[in-house]
């Protein structure tokens, strides 16, 4: 079984990669990119196996307190499979 | 209009930002997880009035040519409306 965890910045956030990818993208010509926000996956292969209700409370759970940093981070959780 | 572009280690590269993800959930007593490979994605939205067909040409070649290291890793466009 594959998992992928989405980890984003909070809307609220100040994302300053993304502000300078947007700013060497308009350096480069680029003018029509409005805005550009970072963020990182993981995924994750599960060994066969496992249940997948079990599964998708422990992606939850590794998302929630090992992945992501809830005071300026979302996550999504997502199975490719 | 809003594209997102993943960027990932090609998989015969070492991720050993994974690794260390993957040693730490065992650690924890997550056992069940074989592997980790983390990535990165970038949202980008576009002025709106851009066509799609030019709007996807630019897509590519901003991932292809800015996002992504062609040496060690692959990237997949999508677009999100």
């Amino acid at each position: 079984m594959k998992a992928r965890v989405y980890v984003s910045f909070k809307r609220t956030v100040l994302d300053p990669q993304g502000q300078t990818v947007r700013g060497a993208l308009r350096s480069l010509g680029h003018s029509s990119i409005a805005e550009v926000r970072q963020g990182k996956f993981f995924d994750i292969d599960i060994a066969p196996g496992a249940e997948r209700e079990q599964a998708q409370r422990e992606m939850d759970q590794i998302a929630r307190e090992v992945l992501t940093n809830p005071v300026i981070e979302d996550y999504r959780v997502e199975f490719l499979d």
